[in-house]
């Protein structure tokens, strides 16, 4: 982490996640948008991290994101509280999860107040969590450099109205293949990037799981590969620690051009690859500066196309 | 075309296509892979076709196909016999055609014996057509310096040992996201792509359409992007579109290395971008040299991923 870059204020879900998939299981297990982010963002520069946990959350998930310096003084701890709880299950291609259960819990009644200086956070993420909080939090920051925000599927379902507000309002619209396709009707991947940005979005980025991930702004379209690793135990949090990876190279590089972006994009795009890997957090948790760098030149190796 | 450049034989299907997408249908209209490759390699290379149809097939097939310098001596007519005939249709996103009917006509007794020099080919490319055939036509080839082998679900579902058998023989095997998966029992795509260099081939290319192309050598796996077009009318033929781009860029410029592949794999995606923004073969036919290097400067540009 360096501590010189900017901050990121990050808000999303701290959760216990229980999760099966083909390689292994897991119950009430560290898991969260916000989580996963940070714990990639902090890789790249410092965390400010905006949630509430019940009284059950483990000292361990604590411990975790201290350990990687990241800023706790925006997590709420509701005595008596349960933390947000999700349950998924996936199948052998481990692309999208099934979605068994979401519970609130504490986050159903979360009114999140900015504390001290983070209202000055000049970089913000909005991970994955009610529409209505991400706009609270939004709201709350003064004049953030850069702005970014992902949603689910969930949200899209329930309150697609303030998932549009909520794009109109950020510099990057963050979402994935079949969010994109759900929120603009439009089966073409590529058009439907494209028509996200007309809801007010500077930039969008679709993420396609294995297939890697395009980069849309008015200039046109970008393609970000996937990593190549064959080891793929488990996809939770792999969009989230993409975003965070993002978020992270352009807060600590402070250039925000299409150029850097699609670095950012590849530093996510690396990290992701380390959170596959191993069930949970575990394998982003594990990762190293070092270990990012290595991928990311085998990235841009890897799909370097000659001149002809 | 390089009429310089060394000439690859391409063996393959040449039929009539019933084609039912959102965009538009089509009756007997010009297709089959021999036909869709070779047009996009005549844009790099000579080709010597190498096929069978029937008295019924039309003229404008031996005249658009001889227009773009295809050497017709190796496509016998039947007098009498029927043109292999297939139809399919396409859903929303246009991604795999559902096969409605497959009629080999006068390729169920197909028996090709090459014409003249075409046994002293250097480039060869096996086509979709029957295992069997593939093989009749490489066997006749004296010393090819480069062969690559293109296959279909159908010969996976009723002749699969050919298919493997096929594949050990060839420098390059060439096959869709689901026939890897379906030859290798592999879910994961990359895996799946490295399990088909274990069946004997050099490299292996695995065609992802709209996600792009892998290609495996021993030394790992490096990513085509798509080229970003919105316009996606009719995805029959990409695949041997791309497989004859490739092919005709390598022998167009005898240079067998991994990097030049990558050049290869990215003309082929250009020249299939072509072919899917038109029904049939139209946009294909249409598209010129000067179309080509302008989108592939797009595609290096547009995948760019810059150093760290």
């Amino acid at each position: 982490m360096s501590t010189e870059s900017p901050a990121v204020l990050i808000v999303g879900s701290v959760a216990l996640d229980s999760l099966e998939t083909p390689y292994g299981a897991a119950n009430d297990t560290l898991g969260g948008s916000a989580v996963y982010g940070s714990l990639a963002c902090s890789m790249l520069a410092p965390v400010r991290l905006v949630g509430v946990v019940g009284s059950d959350y483990p000292s361990e998930g604590i411990e975790l994101l201290t350990s990687k310096g990241v800023d706790l003084e925006g997590l709420e701890v509701i005595e008596g509280g349960e933390t947000f709880r999700w349950s998924g299950r996936y199948d052998g291609d481990l692309g999208a999860a099934e979605t068994l259960e979401t519970h609130l819990n504490v986050f159903a009644d979360f009114s999140p107040k900015l504390p001290g200086d983070y209202a000055n956070t000049p970089y913000v993420f909005l991970a994955n969590i009610q529409p209505g909080l991400q706009a609270q939090v939004l709201e709350q920051v003064a004049s953030p450099l850069l702005s970014m925000c992902d949603t689910m599927n969930l949200w899209l379902d329930t309150v697609p109205d303030e998932v549009e507000a909520m794009i109109g309002k950020v510099d990057i619209a963050l979402m994935n293949d079949a969010e994109a396709q759900q929120l603009t009707q439009e089966s073409h991947l590529i058009a439907a990037a494209e028509k996200t940005l007309k809801l007010g979005a500077k930039r969008s980025i679709v993420k396609k799981g294995e297939h890697g991930a395009f980069i849309c702004t008015d200039d046109g379209c970008r393609f970000i590969p996937p990593y190549p690793t064959t080891r793929i135990i488990d996809t939770t949090g792999a969009g989230d620690t993409f975003a965070g990876g993002v978020i992270g190279h352009l807060a600590s590089t402070g250039d925000l051009s299409d150029d850097n972006l699609m670095r950012a994009a590849a530093v996510g795009t690396v990290l992701a690859s380390f959170c596959v890997e191993e069930l949970g957090v575990k394998g982003l948790a594990a990762a190293t500066r070092e270990d990012l760098e290595e991928r990311y030149e085998a990235l841009e190796k890897s799909s370097r196309i000659p001149s002809l």
